[in-house]
């Protein structure tokens, strides 16, 4: 498991999860795109590593943030979900999108993707969430 | 400057730019705690070195996120201010806050500072917002 966190501060909390370059990667892959095998997040235009992949799910199983299932389609595959925790994410994903839509310089099709859910407010988080927990939970 | 993006998704330009332990906790300490100088960020629970906060502060600054000014009543001391740009990351700490409030063990004090951010929805983070900008720009 994980080690102490530096604070109980409800933002520390959050960067331990997931503060760093790829976690919310692979989350918006599961998420946005419907990635659930490993192979297709590997495929992403990122490129994560297979070693990086492989502790990061690891790592959100453990937080509790995905669950791993056998795939019934595929004896040798797994696939991943997302709990209500995992699903919670959506809002900071949302966040984020709206930032850099904002103020970097996002792609014409990473713009058409998320700009819906980084306008949409809470309503619309919470249909998405809606639509997530049926099919993740 | 920053190096080539590994995407210009959304979600990843945002990560490029925050995505690590450090690097939101500055931001959380100017815009919650309304900490300007650079010995006062450093003091923060959390207990960041010199060498990262240095390169964070130089990193933000670049990326127009906050701005370094001599402070008229301290002749040797810098304070930093937030940008619109920074100011906009508060929707990013908000929605974190919220979900560590709802999932992770955040602290009593944490949770006083965190929650009413956390819960208040776009009317309340619109007028940090403002109130921000009167103090920052």
């Amino acid at each position: 498991m994980a080690r102490d966190p530096k604070s109980f501060c409800s933002i520390n909390l959050a960067l331990e999860v997931f503060g760093d370059k790829w976690t919310l990667l692979i989350i918006r892959d599961i998420m946005l795109g419907d990635k659930r095998h490993f192979r297709e997040i590997l495929q992403s235009e990122e490129k994560i590593s297979t070693n990086i992949l492989t502790d990061r799910l690891n790592m959100l199983e453990s937080r509790g943030i995905l669950t791993k299932g056998n795939d019934p389609s595929h004896k040798q595959k797994f696939v991943y979900s997302l709990t209500q925790k995992g699903i919670d994410l959506l809002p900071v994903i949302a966040a984020m999108a709206q930032w850099s839509l904002k103020h970097e310089p996002v792609s014409a099709i990473s713009q058409q993707h998320t700009q819906p859910i980084a306008e949409g407010g809470p309503e619309l988080i919470g249909r998405l969430s809606d639509e997530l927990a049926t099919k993740h939970l």
